[in-house]
This record gives C-alpha cells, sequence and structure tokens, in this order.
C-alpha cells in the first residue's frame, strides 16, 4: 500500500479535525466523508479536501478503494462500525471511548483480530510534545521508580446539559484520557481506583445524574499512587497540568499558553491565560497522531496506541463510576480474552 | 501582665527553635528551659538567652514568674503538661500533635477551658506569607467558592526508623499540617477522609507498620473537594505547594528557594532547588507564630490557631489511618465536648 | 491572479526553508527554483515540491508564467536581481539586506516603484507570535509612552570565520534585525545611534575585522531610548528576547523552548534550553511571513514589511559601523527617495 | 575592642532604617544620633533603641566612648564628616556617595589612609542573596569570561524635583549604586563609559537640568561590554534585574516579589509586583551590610567595600555626566593616590 485512502464517519467537530489534517498528508487521499447531516455541510464541504460527501456510511465502508477508515461519530455507533470495517479488511481509527460496554467492546477487539487490521484508539494527548517528552524521561529512569503521578485536568466550560447522558458520563467522556495518560507515562497497569465527585458546577448536570468535579486516587501495579482531580468549569481555561514524582526526581509538565508575554503594569503582573480548549491546546498532538497512524499503515506497522489502550481506560471509568457509587475503592481487570 | 515570661519544656530542635525566637521578642523574659538532656546542653545555653536550664520541668509549672509555657517535648507528654500547666493558670503554646488519643486531647481540652488560659497550638504554616495571603484572598472570594484544593507535602529526607514507631505515623506526624492547612485555607471543616498509602521509600519503615507515601481525599463540609500527597523524601527537597481553585478562578502557591537565580549554561536552565526542609522553608512562619502568641497573652486575646484546630487536625490524622486500615472512606466527628 | 506562481533564486539554507513554506500554501505553484549548484541538489529536489530546476536564474526572469520572485541568493546579487525582476514586472520577496551600498538599494527602490510590484523584505520576526502581540499590545497603548526598549539578540554559534566578509559585518548580518524590530515595536524612527563592540568570541573573526560582541544604544524620534545586545555566541541556544518599557507598564517577551518541562532532581532544576537557532525558533514566523505576502499579491496590496523598512535598517547598520569605527554617536538620514 | 559604640549623624529614611538594624546587633551599643531637626523626632526616639539625641554632631565626635560613626547626612556634608571622624580616629560607616567632588573625596582618603580606621561605604546590594550569589558564581568561572553585564535598575516613582539639585543627578545619586554592582559582578574596573539620556518622566526633572531616564554603555578593563538602563519611574514597582552572559553560560536575577502566589481568573494569570522600592527589596541586604561592617570592627579587618569602591563609582558617575554632555565616550580614571 502506497496511499492511504481514507473515509471518514462522522462531521462533526473532532471528525472536521481529523479531516483538515488529513488532507495535508501527503500520503493521504480523502476520499469520502459521511454524516447524517451531510446536507447542512455544503459550504465546509466546498474547502474540506475531501473527495465526496454521503449521509449514508455504508457508502465508505462498501467503497473498494478506501483502505482506512476514521470512525468520528456519536460512541453509540463506536463497536458496530468497528466490526463492519474490521469485516472489510480496512484500516481503523477510532475517536475514544470505544464503547460504553464492556462487552461490546471485547466483541469489536475479537472482529479487529480476526481481520488482522491496524486499528488505533484516539489518546491524542500521547502525542503531546510536553507528555511524550516526560514519557521519554521516565523511560530513561530521570526520576527513577515512580511514586506519585498527579494529573490536574479541568474543561473551560461544562458541556450542555442534554449532553451528559449521550457523554457516558464525566469519567468515561473527560477523564478517560486522564486515564490513558496515567498508564502511559507510569508504564503500568492501574489495579485499583477510587473516586469521590461533587456536583459543583452546574445543577443541571447534577440532575441528568453526573458529577462535574471528581479526584480519583489510582493504584498502579508497580507500587506506585496517582491522583486525578477533574473539573468541568475552569473559568480560566483549559488546564492541563501534569506531574511524576520519584525516588530520584520530578517532572512537571505546565500548561501552554498562546505567547510567553508578561506585562507588568501599577496593579499586578499578567500572563496569558492557558490555551482556551483542545482545538488550541492539543492542535498539535491531533496532526502528530494522524500521520503516525498513516504512517503505521503504509509501513504495516502496529499502532502505537492499541484497542487494548482503549479497552483498559474505559474499564477504568467504569471502576470509577463503581466507586463512586459504592463509595469503595474498586479493582480494575487487566485480563483481556 | 506587661511581659510573657516564658518557660520552655523540651530543648530540642523545635524547642531550640522557639527560643531562638522568643529572645529576640521585646516582650518576652526568657526565664527557663527544662530538658532532660540539661547536662548535654552546656554549651549551646551559653548563648540561648534562657537565664535558667533544669532537667526537671517541675521548676517550670512550679515558678512563679512564669505565666507561659511552651510545650515542645514529646508528644507522648503533651496532654499532661497542658493539664499541668493550665492547673497553674499558664497560657500555652504546644507543638503538634496534642496527643494520640481522642480521650486524653479532650481531658486536656477541659482543662484549658476550666482554667480559661490562653492556648495555642504549633501550626506554623499558618503564618507563612504565601500562604496567610491565600488564606485572605479566598476569604475575600478572589476564587469564589472552592471547589478543589491541593496540597503537595513532601519532606526531603525520611526520618530514621527508629523515630516511625514515636511519630504517631505518616498522618499524625506529617501529614496533620496539611489537614491544617485545609482547615484554615478552605474555612470549611472535613467530613470524610479517604487515605490511599505507599511503602515505597524505605522498606524499614513498612517494617516499623508505617507508609511513606499517600494520597488523601478529602471532602468538606461545603462540598468541595480536596488532596494531600505527602511522601517521606522528596531527593530535590522540601515540597510544599498549594492549590486553591474555585468557580472563579484559582491560586497557587508554589516552593520558596534560596534565589531566584537562573543559570543558562550549555546542557540545561538551572533554578535553585526548594529551600531544604522545614527550618528553611518556615523559618519566618515560626517567627510570626511566636510573636502573635505573645501578642494575644499580653493583650489577653484569643490565639487565631485554637485548642479545637489542633483536636480537629488529630481526628482527620485519625481517621485517615482507620481509612488506610479498612480501605473505606470514614466520617469525620466534628461534634466536641 | 488567482494564483502566485513563483520563482525561487537559491537554493540555500534559507531558499530552501521558503519553498518547503510556500509548497504547503494551495494559493501558490512553486514552479522553478535556480542554484549555480543545482547539480548537488537531485536528491532534495525530488521531494521540493518545485517543478522545474535551473542553475540559470534567467530562466527564472523569462518565465512568462512566473509572477513573484523569491530572492534568496547572497547579499552581493540582491541589488541587481531585484531591479531585473521589477523590469519584468515581477512581485518580489527579498531576504535582507537588500545590499551592503546605499546607492545600489535606493536604485533598486526606483525601479520597483516605477515598476508598481509588489515588494515584502524577509523581516520574519515581525510575525513571530510574541512580538506580534507585543507591537499590537504597544500600538493598543497598554505601556502608554515608549521610554526604554531593550532587545537581547544572541546566536547559538559563530559562524565560520570565511563568511564574515561576504556578510556585511555583524551589524549588517545579524544586528538588522533588531534594528527592524526597534523600528516595528517602537512604532518610531531611529534618529541616532552609537554603538561598541569586541571581538571576544573567536579571534578569527577579529582578524576579518569584524566583531562578535556589541551594545548599540538607540535614539527614538519619540524621544525613546533603546538598547541592543548582541552576541556571535550563546551556548545555551539562540538567545531573543525584547522589553519594552513606559510610562504606564511594560512587556516582557522571553525565549522560546521546546517543552515546558521542570525536571527536579538533587542537584537542581533544570528547564529546557531555548530553541536552538532561528530554523526552530521562528520556524512559524516564516510561515506567517509567506503566507501573508502570498496574500498581498493575490489580493493587490502593499505588503507590511516595505522597501523603505529595508532600506532604514540598512542604514542603521551602516550608521553602526560608522559609530563603532569613529566611537561617535551617529545620525541616521530618514529621507528617501 | 568587644564591642562598636556607634553614634549615628543624620536620622532621615536611612540613618533610621541603620539604626533598626544596628539595636538588634547585640555587638552594639547604640550610643547616640546628631539630627538638625531632632526636635521633631521625639516620638521616633522612644522607641528607637538610641540612648541619646542631639542636635549637634560634634557631640558624637567628642564622645570619647563612641568608636564607629554613621554618616547618614546630606551627601554635601560626607567628605568633612569623614576627615574630622577619621582625626578622631572613629572607623565610618559612610552613605554613598562619598562627595560630588574628586578633590574633596580624595582628600577624605587620605585622612582616612592616615588614621588607619576601617571604612565601609554604602553599597547594600552587594550584601542581597541574589546578587551575592551571582558574585560567587562569576568568580567560580560558571559563566566562564564574561562578554556581557546588562543591569535594569529602574524607581518606582520619581523623586520630588526639588531634590534633583542637591542629589547630584541621576547618575550620582540612582545610577551610582549600578556602577558598584558592575565592578563587583565583573571583577573588572570600567575603563570607559558612553551615556545617553532623556527627560520622559516628569518634565520639572528636565528643568532642573536632570535626566530621569538613560542607556549607559559600559566597557571593562577584561574586554567586556555592560549596559545600564535606568529610569526615574516604573509604575509596576522597583525593577531591579542583573544579567551576566559568559562564554559559557548566562546568569539571570530577576525582581523579588512579596509572595509567589499565581491568580488565575476569567482574564488574565496574575503575580505580584516587584517589591516596592529599596526599604523593601533591600531589607536584608541592609542588615548583613550593617552586621559584616560591625564584624569587621571588632575583628580589626577590612571592610569588603572600600574606599576605593567608593571612589570609582563616584568617577564612573562623572564620566557618564561628562559623556552626556559631550554626546562622547569617556575614559575613566583608574589611578588613585
Amino acid at each position: 500500500m502506497d496511499k492511504a485512502v481514507v473515509g471518514v464517519i462522522g462531521a462533526g467537530r473532532i471528525g472536521k479535525l481529523h479531516m483538515n489534517n488529513l488532507k495535508r498528508n501527503p500520503d493521504v487521499r480523502l476520499k469520502m466523508v459521511s454524516d447524517l447531516y451531510a446536507d447542512h455541510l455544503h459550504e465546509w464541504f466546498q474547502t474540506s479536501g475531501v473527495e465526496e460527501i454521503t449521509t449514508n456510511y455504508e457508502d465508505i465502508l462498501e467503497d473498494e478503494e478506501i483502505n482506512t477508515i476514521f470512525i468520528c461519530s456519536p460512541t453509540s455507533t463506536h463497536a458496530d462500525l468497528i466490526k463492519k470495517a474490521a469485516d472489510k479488511k480496512k484500516h481503523i481509527f477510532c475517536e475514544k471511548p470505544i464503547s460504553f460496554s464492556e462487552d461490546e467492546t471485547l466483541e469489536a477487539y475479537e472482529r479487529v483480530k480476526q481481520a488482522g487490521v491496524i486499528f488505533q484508539i484516539g489518546f491524542n494527548r500521547r502525542f503531546d510534545k510536553n507528555f511524550s517528552e516526560m514519557r521519554s524521561r521516565v523511560s530513561d529512569q530521570k526520576i527513577g521508580d515512580m511514586h506519585i503521578l498527579k494529573i490536574t485536568s479541568r474543561d473551560p466550560n461544562p458541556p450542555h446539559p442534554d449532553y451528559i447522558q449521550s457523554s457516558g458520563g464525566l469519567f468515561m467522556d473527560m477523564s478517560i484520557h486522564d486515564f490513558d495518560m496515567s498508564r502511559y507515562l507510569s508504564g503500568s497497569e492501574i489495579v485499583e481506583v477510587s473516586a469521590r465527585g461533587a456536583n459543583l458546577v452546574d445543577p443541571a448536570i447534577g440532575e441528568k445524574g453526573d458529577i462535574d468535579t471528581a479526584v480519583i486516587t489510582l493504584t498502579f501495579e508497580n507500587g506506585a499512587l496517582g491522583v486525578i482531580d477533574n473539573s468541568r468549569e475552569a473559568v480560566y481555561g483549559y488546564d492541563q497540568r501534569i506531574e511524576v514524582f520519584g525516588n530520584s526526581g520530578a517532572l512537571v509538565a505546565d500548561n501552554e499558553t498562546s505567547t510567553n508575554l508578561k506585562y507588568y503594569h501599577n496593579q499586578t503582573v499578567e500572563a496569558d491565560l492557558p490555551l482556551h480548549f483542545f482545538l488550541e491546546r492539543y492542535n498539535d498532538s491531533f496532526i502528530v497522531e494522524t500521520n503516525q497512524f498513516i504512517d503505521c499503515i503504509l509501513g504495516g506497522r502496529e499502532a502505537s496506541v492499541s484497542f487494548k489502550d482503549g479497552i483498559m481506560a474505559q474499564r477504568i471509568a467504569q471502576a470509577c463510576q463503581e466507586s463512586l457509587d459504592t463509595q469503595r475503592p474498586v479493582k480494575v481487570n487487566r485480563e483481556i480474552g
């Protein structure tokens, strides 16, 4: 294969983002996009760089030239689409999470294994320059043995309450990235979680049965402890900080800003707010993510973020929900298949 | 009363520190110090600024001129000494914790109330310039309603394993300061804790039945969540950082360093390590703590860090130990007397 | 005109950089590149995105489709090429400096004016996000009236001594960017300079009659003072900092780094070095520079960095050389044409 | 001598500051203070810790117990008082500058040498923790050979115009500290200066014949270049930053602040302003300065900041004034006596 011929299912915010990056990759032919609301996407489509648009995702699956599928539709459709794409022997990039159901996810996993296609799950933060450098230094034993991992991960604005139900809840929707970062940075599995949550940002989120503020404690297989704090609303912007602490040192990654200017005046010294949200903050990581996936496909190599990574993050999210509901620590199953 | 005539019980590290500060306070007459090992303290005593030294603390309690006692002896002696000092109508400054036993502590509290003397517990960090300014801005609603409080508190070196047993364990010995800071900064009581611990720094600490690494989740009466992470060993120095996050902003206090120099060379850009340990880091806070206590005595005012603050921090530490042992969240009793 | 058809003269480091950016601009057709050593560029040419390569720049000038020329050859050829390109009515992007001779530069300027083509000089730093934001805030009176402007501009490594002679010297080769930044940020002309120089980095540079270390004082038309310090070698990387100070505040732009990680270990706290050199540091600014120039051409608008900007920076460099030679302040002529 | 018996001439701002520090030094007996306006100082005197107050400085000179004089009166009186104090064989601490006249200063120097008394000039910034650590690292060759030294030194508010005439002008009054820091940090003499000045802050200062904004270029004996920028008004506070750059690295000292808090809200990220002025910023350095001087006296050792340091800083200030007036670089005479 010398070119990835790509079909994209779902032209929402994240689908458009991927298409925008795919069209800049010279190894990609962006052949088709499907979206239920394709009729409303005419204007965007003109400059999208995609050849065809359809309301029916089957058109993509049936297309014989297309060898690679990007699944960017709602989570509830992921497992089914993965299975169908795998059956058609197409390589798959799927947004997180795979599904809200362990069984559905494992079924999809089996089909991907049987098909032998390359699969990558959309944990884009692994490709952020700060975090990938942090991982690299942890691997190089710069902090020795990890003792404590700390992630602060707060969104700038809460989602519309209507989104809550389809989101799978805070842990599955938002913390899932932090669970993946925890596994990625530590290089160790999470064996137990203990979650505390609160509804402090928007009562409407509580009415939908979800929380908007959380503190999650993690226990790693290597003995280290971890802690994640999440909020659906940080008024100063997207707060994304990580710290790893070990027996010979610590590494701290701070927020990214638009400029590094400091402004001194007669009241205070001002610095830029953190970049506003994931489109700004993780812009570069999405590009690297996509390009690495395309390279894997063309090179016939396994993707660096595997199906198993998707399964584990999903399980940890489910364990957190159970811990929140039962007010107890919950063990995480690490056996797959 | 126009002068505090002070007797100090215990001339260990912290006792000497207080005497060194007391001798610089023009409102203080530093009359006597007692220590079981007074015989070994001759050289220090010459320049200590204290008038008399004795091996028998009763000499201090019986001295009619002495109106103020600083209790700097091991924790196991605190409750008894508090009761004796109160009975003698002497004002009391006592190092933390009050005791390891709820009953003993409450008994001592009763006696102090009956005696009507002024009592202050040694939570010196409240007097640190960064943290007291943080408290002041939280009170001024600069961050709105608090949602998350985060404390990182790590010692530079683990204590000798022999110290572990008399220390009361990590929560009572070390985290207790963080519990007090949590109450102080939030202005809200802690209603529940959930603690995870590990023995990662020194196996000898584990053999003594204690942990050296911990992540503690707090639930506040006002609904906020908190998290404390502790380690007995940060190789880069004393790591003391606090962050409060609310619905209209966040405040972050970083470590203090010896100088603010940045050193650029061909390998990296270097900055100073955090100040090494509490003597360096909290030097100024100890001075303010002592002077404010003396001011309260001379002015006949209640101290700003009360007996109740000592009771609550001790209870939270005990609840953490229970949570660690039972692997469950544990409620904290807020009723006193 | 709906597409810029570009010919590039000179495929050295800077020429390749521009071609790499041009090929990503959908409004550009990258038709031809000329280089005396085209024979050695076969491998690069394969993936360059340029349609044709030639050893003869005349091929570019004669090509009727080509409407835009990028002049990336040595400075000694700039003025002549500008005149020829202007005569052919081609739009011109020219690297700095225009020439080493006031007369040659003014002659070229005349011809560009007569031809009515769009001309942009390669002062890429104006397009850096930190500096353009600084300019914008200065314009918005965030610092009030400017009183002092400070630029630190140091290269990571000295050039090979053989390069010195063709470079035009430190002021013309290196400080010229700082002169442009001074005019750009202040929005005011420089009326007088006073330069001090030294040969501290490499004696071979001194033997070629140049300096490698300089401190330059500027006097602005608006009364403000400025100071630039330059070095040919900062062992810690490319040092590019700017500060503007006015009667109601100050703005400070720091270096950019590869990551924002802080690494705490038992010796020090380490941060990333500044990005190594201009290719890394100003990568984004080159992209914006090129794209804005292409936009101007397609829109028939004057470029934001004009021929006059090139003339003034060159004059300031010459005045600095005179000041260094005569040890006196030297006035800068601001009259053009 | 086992105790410094001190007389202080002048109870203005700086005199009071020294007395406040002297009274805390156990090796000092603070015997007398003289001030022309002693009658207005009654209230202050009560808590000053000084034994006697007089309107006549001769009382101090004649007092046989007093062995040490602090000269804190206006500059115009310094040289005369130094001579008188030296003749009385009293050790002398004198505020900067020694005088406005080279001849007067050298005369005073001769008399101090003849008397063999210990003399220290009040360049307190040498005792600042950041700058003394910087000096120490420069001495240890951490930056290799110094190439460039940069000092930013800006006052928060301009003085009252009436003060200008008695101040000796910006260079003698304000930059003189920076001249001393330049010599101290570089360990090298200044051989030439070139000064540019402007009147941008307050027209009344210009009317008095002085400038309020300056950029000064220095040439060091070791070949390095230096630059100082001064302003009489930085609205954000006392701006005191220093940077030394050499062939193997650079050291940067930033401003000091009241707390290290960062405050994130929905508009910006705020940090503390620099400490307001010299009383706050250099508080600790004044204490170290005084205590080291007292130690020298009691130990019979020469002071670390010598009469020669005072002479050189004064000469550099005068050379700057000449450079400003003549618009040329001016050589600095380094021969003394």
